[in-house]
């Protein structure tokens, strides 16, 4: 029970310095996301009060069933620009209006996570590789950067173009940009980015706590969201510049209830789904894996996977639309000193009075500025220097990376996602596919090495391999050619000696190439044997044709087979 | 350049007695597979001279550039199933007539076998697993089995049922039937399965060598052939009893010249080509294999590949269809006394024969005969025992094979091929994705071994992993939640050390991992050293951040890693 309900491990022990810290931490996260909440939402391409509904049933969710005390989970830009991508495929279509599909998608997750936690498949997430990881937020850096061009310099550009496209459009029709807007966004990001350094040194002649200093510094867009704001309605800039705001938000309580959801939508949207699951995931599992292990404690995969299904689904019950944990939120309700999940259940809460009572104070916010904060959220996904270092140390991966990265960019992220997983699997089956096998000598009683590496002795009539990797369909045929090329050279062979220490498993394709080279090997008069099978892999083994009709003998090590079989 | 055109290789050393041989094995297989390249150019929806083309020079080709001494190449019944399945679904677009499209997917298929030959890709191949093989073998033998009901039972059965539909329509229309027809494929049958037994046994008697029992035993078809096409001719059952005979058989050379291919062709074709590529070189290779082993000898996978390539482009130049090494053909030529490639030329030359003067003493054969050929040879493909022994072994692989084969069953080949290909690559990267890790204690002195299995002493502050596998994306975060887990439930740890004795490489989402791990454990006051790092890994990893920002130390050995950092 408490393993499912973390709540009950932390509510029984919660004192008043507990709390201090929580209700500090959650003020200092609200402030933070309630403007970001609303410019991812806009990023995909939801109106901003849908943002907000994110930021509030889910955390709370995620607080009650996910393993990490310091996740904040809410909207985040991967998951928001992937589901813009994926709606405006659906939209197109006609077939359902875009908050609909919004909702699907996050009640389809949900339920997945809420599988994939009970089967204990969070392994499936392992298969997108960090160079399809990289390669992906790197592309989607430059798509979500160049998504925000249209607010940033108040023009139109029409959707359906690749990011490339849309630069050299947003180029070729300077004459249209709208100069107030590219100011605001322009000040606005630099206010973001230096009040917090300000801020920070004013403070610190005060000497005041290092949690103060913390959250101050991330009160950057706050500032820039209020000085904007008062400035656009005092003097009125969106009527007479026609500069976009944001406008009327309707306040209250957002809609309850389960999206509607019919076969073919089911179908259209599964896929899409299961990939914003498993990025989703990803990026949550590593931002409370990076927090927990700070403190000394252990995030478990297949629990997270469990709160953040409750989370998506929470989403789509409360008119939101796919979340999952933050990066910098998770930071900064850390460093902000929260200490229980209680944090985030405060910060929904006020969440929640701002949805309820205070969404016209967002009347005259500009565009801009919410564009200014995705921006600079965007550009720390960009991931150069990591391409740098990926290329030195691996080529393969290099290429996943940046094929990954290529087509992420031009043809879309399912896709690109999908050839960067299929690249590195095929990477990875060659690697697999070529095993390191030695040829074994003795170098003294019981001792055998490699005889590349160690001078040593042996029999002529005998030949020791060790084959240092488990025997499967990859490597099966190549590990046959490599004995028949050995077998074929030295024609004085007459007993052929596996050394299985390096074999963890055997499946069926290299039992039967065994069967065959057994069969092959016996009628050139070969024989073979086995010397240090492992016991797991002796129980499946002695019920086979391959063993009952050994032509050699099973040994328990290699000293034994040696022994018993140098030419007498 | 011998190594290019075998023929290099034994041709100077021609005698006589190799004569002698090459010419009752060329002769014995010319026999054997002039009424089956016919049945098979049926199979694949293609009229019977197409086959006996694909008997000439595509098996001439392959004689003179492939390195087996024995296999003879040629229609076989997988590949003119494919290759009617594909075609079945590019002439139902009416882009191109039915033969060129065959002509093409062998034009593809040699070009992609050069290509993956020179590449030395010969590794993809290995991507087909035995389970997947077998699957698609078994699924395929039912479906070339209903296939050839409309000629056994005379009737007409409409195209594009899958194959239980076939037999239930066949049953359902039982009176529709030809009972001449029925007894033709029967008794056909029956002379073909006995005649080479009685024949045996009449011939023992007399006491001739071996070569002429074993040529012999192989006339059953031909005899079948002689017997009924007679009985059709002398009954003049094609006009009394409407029995499906083969009819005009246009003789004289096939045209030469390459097939017209345009650019929807060649997206069309390129993946069944690539498919019938790999299935053909898998049959090919393995049977060749079997047969170079019994003579200690060896096949050179890439070297085969360039052979089947040639052949296919000679197949697509010369009018015939894709066409690979069969396995009957090959093993009557070993088993005939061929003793070189000759012995397939000779072959080669008696079809050409065959093509140019006597193609119409085949007026009268009846198709039913053609049909039991086709039966009797693709029973053996009917792999029941297989499952069952993958079953027994490995549940993994039995449920890929029966995926396998229902999908290829109802659903098609490439479909079935891709969806068993997926699952035996998830389920392998599943099991590589949990790998034996060994907390290590110490025995005696300079001797580690796992502490489950030994009584062993170790000091209580560091804790030793023995990681048994490459570290990859697959396994990277179970390795790093195991290490975790481990760290959490022990807090009197100072030092991990790794084990490094079975990692023979580490990927660059696995350096990642083992960075952020180094970081984390840091921060918990923990230092990760190194042991018995392999060369090449180290080599790698000496200009990574992970080792220039290592806590630990790298040592050579787990004893001095132990004994410089036991708790002092």
């Amino acid at each position: 029970m408490k393993r499912m309900l973390p709540i009950l491990q932390w509510l029984p022990n919660y004192t008043r310095q507990t709390f201090s810290g929580d209700i500090v931490a959650g003020i200092t996260v609200a402030i933070m996301i309630i403007p970001q909440s609303m410019a991812y939402a806009l990023l995909a391409g939801l109106s901003p009060e849908i943002g907000l509904y994110a930021s509030i049933v889910p955390m709370m969710l995620y607080a009650l069933f996910g393993s990490s005390r310091y996740l904040a989970v809410g909207p985040v830009a991967l998951v928001s620009l992937m589901t813009a991508s994926v709606m405006g495929g659906v939209t197109a279509s006609g077939h359902v209006d875009y908050h609909t599909g919004a909702l699907v998608i996050a009640l389809l997750s949900g339920i997945l996570l809420l599988v994939m936690s009970l089967a204990r498949l969070g392994v499936l997430a392992t298969l997108l590789s960090k160079p399809i990881l990289s390669g992906f937020t790197s592309a989607a850096a430059i798509i979500i950067g160049m998504s925000q061009l249209k607010y940033l310099l108040g023009m139109h550009i029409p959707s359906g173009l690749n990011p490339v496209e849309k630069l050299y459009f947003a180029l070729s029709h300077w004459q249209d940009s709208s100069l107030l807007a590219l100011f605001v966004g322009i000040s606005s990001t630099l206010v973001i980015l230096f009040s917090g350094r300000v801020l920070k040194r004013l403070l610190s002649q005060l000497q005041p706590s290092v949690t103060l200093i913390n959250v101050c510094s991330k009160l950057g867009p706050l500032f820039a969201v209020a000085i904007f704001t008062l400035l656009a309605w005092f003097y009125n800039w969106h009527e007479i510049f026609n500069l976009r705001i944001v406008g009327d938000i309707p306040s209250g309580l957002p809609s309850f209830g389960m999206p509607i959801i019919d076969r073919d939508l089911f179908w259209e949207l599964l896929g899409p789904a299961i990939l914003i699951a498993l990025v989703g995931t990803i990026e949550s599992i590593s931002v409370a894996k990076s927090l927990a292990s700070k403190e000394r404690e252990k995030i478990e995969p297949n629990r997270e996977l469990f709160g953040l299904g409750m989370a998506n689904l929470g989403a789509s019950f409360t008119g939101a639309y796919p979340i999952t944990g933050g990066l910098s939120r998770s930071i900064v309700n850390y460093s902000a000193g929260a200490q229980t999940p209680f944090a985030s259940i405060f910060t929904g809460l006020i969440v929640l009075v701002v949805v309820l009572f205070l969404t016209s104070w967002f009347y005259f916010l500009p565009l801009a500025v919410l564009s200014s904060i995705v921006i600079i959220a965007v550009t720390k996904l960009f991931d150069m220097k990591g391409f740098m270092e990926i290329w030195r140390y691996n080529k393969g991966d290099a290429i996943s990376m940046l094929v990954t990265f290529v087509v992420v960019l031009f043809r879309g992220v399912e896709l690109g996602i999908f050839v960067g997983v299929v690249l590195s699997v095929l990477f990875f089956l060659f690697r697999t596919s070529q095993p390191h096998v030695a040829v074994l000598g003795r170098v003294e009683h019981g001792h055998f090495r490699n005889v590349l590496r160690y001078d040593t002795k042996g029999p002529s009539n005998l030949l020791a391999l060790r084959i240092d990797e488990s025997l499967f369909f990859v490597n099966a045929s190549y590990i046959e050619n490599l004995i028949s090329e050995k077998m074929s050279t030295h024609p004085e062979i007459e007993h052929l000696i596996l050394v299985c220490s390096g074999i963890n498993f055997i499946d069926s394709s290299a039992l039967e190439t065994l069967e065959h080279l057994s069969e092959a090997l016996k009628e050139a008069g070969i024989s073979i044997h086995l010397a240090e099978v492992k016991g797991p892999v002796m129980d499946k083994l002695s019920h086979t044709h391959f063993i009952q009709n050994l032509t050699g003998q099973v040994f328990l090590s290699t000293e034994d087979a040696f022994s018993s079989l140098a030419s007498k």
